[in-house]
């Protein structure tokens, strides 16, 4: 009787209810959901598996990058149809830059030597609008020269520090996004490094790599603390006044 | 009587050898000697095992590197008193450039913005001298300012290409070790880098990231033959004549 029941399995939902009890149909029911949940819990498990054999993210940009627009980047849930006429929905090395950036959720420390991009600087302030803890340490000379960006940084109330010394340059070119994904290379945040020059950045989460550039930036941040130095310059004074020290 | 010259075995080799037939005690040193080797084996399956968990070598140094006398990793299987006035026996990021530099056994990949650091060329010289197959692709303005080491690599016979557009900077500062380790950062080869500057060298062997690096180096040394281009200027004609281009 109960191997004709199992049979009958097989057949449709009608032909079912009509020869199981209403019991015996929920449990079927009830097994097929939980191996159902168990299957979907066992694939989750093997793409985990199978991501973490890959281990932790590595990938290789190389500049120059095309011209494409990025605006889609910097506003969040809107689709609105961009009438610029650069190409659209193109991913580049320069956009993947952006998005590796602006996955910032609670900090971003950023050693730069030369920072005079537009839109880089456009995706630094957005960050720091957003509440994001940004921290810039730069180059004492390169800040102030044509374009810099530095300036507009520390109008906005974000903490910049600069090379004390200047005898020698502050030559880094990465960032730190949450104190857990690294952003290094040979790219200064110009249009030049950018659009024209032969250039290479990595961002890589592999703990190994991240934390020296966290301890590096922790100790240009202290080293170039503008409470420690004797005041030099207005900048130097201007960086104590308009930002919130962390 | 077994367990009786068993316990004995606990006792010094002379009263084991009164005990024990000649027989018996071969037996005993043999199955030690098995025991020891496969001992040995043993732990050195354990170390390659927690070497292979930390994955490929992933190292970073930082700069300014402090100087000491880094003679001793140009003279191979030589002890010699140098008489240098630095200090000796010091490990410092410069002197671990110059290790993975020197690790080089079949060939050198270079791209070098600017390389005017005598040490540095001392260890290329050193490389090609061996045998070592140097390629060096580098910035067409930068490869003439005053104190450049690439004059001096060309008149070698290394084979060095630079950038054929006067519009971009050729500015990636990597090397490639035997196809195998990359060397990459912020750093350029000149002095005023290595021992002034805040600068960075990230090493590794992660071959997610060694791979697209090989290929930006192929891509630029393909794109940047002189044979390809009209002749401009004599660097270009003496790039062809002197060295033998792979």
């Amino acid at each position: 009787m109960r191997v004709a029941r199992a049979f009958n399995c097989h057949l449709g939902l009608a032909d079912m209810s009509q020869q199981m009890s209403c019991k015996e149909l929920m449990k079927v029911l009830g097994l097929g959901a939980v191996a159902f949940i168990l299957g979907v819990e066992w694939l989750n498990w093997l793409k985990r598996r199978l991501r973490d054999s890959r281990g932790p993210l590595k990938e290789v940009l190389f500049f120059p990058s095309p011209q494409v627009c990025v605006e889609h980047l910097f506003i969040r849930h809107k689709h609105f149809p961009c009438a610029c006429p650069l190409p659209h929905g193109v991913e580049t090395s320069f956009s993947r830059l952006l998005v590796h950036l602006l996955s910032s959720r609670v900090s971003l420390d950023l050693c730069m030597f030369s920072f005079s991009h537009m839109e880089l600087s456009r995706a630094i302030l957005l960050l720091h609008k957003r509440g994001v803890v940004v921290r810039v340490v730069t180059d004492r000379d390169y800040m102030t020269i044509t374009g810099s960006q530095i300036g507009a940084l520390r109008k906005a109330g974000i903490c910049v520090r600069h090379e004390m010394s200047s005898a020698v340059h502050m030559h880094h070119k990465f960032a730190l996004v949450d104190s857990r994904k690294l952003i290094t290379g040979s790219l200064n945040w110009t249009l030049t490094a950018v659009q024209s020059n032969k250039e290479n950045v990595m961002v890589t989460e592999e703990p190994e790599l991240v934390g020296p550039y966290q301890q590096e930036f922790q100790k240009l941040w202290e080293a170039n603390n503008p409470a420690n130095h004797k005041p030099q310059c207005t900048n130097g004074q201007l960086n104590i006044k308009t930002c919130k020290d962390k």
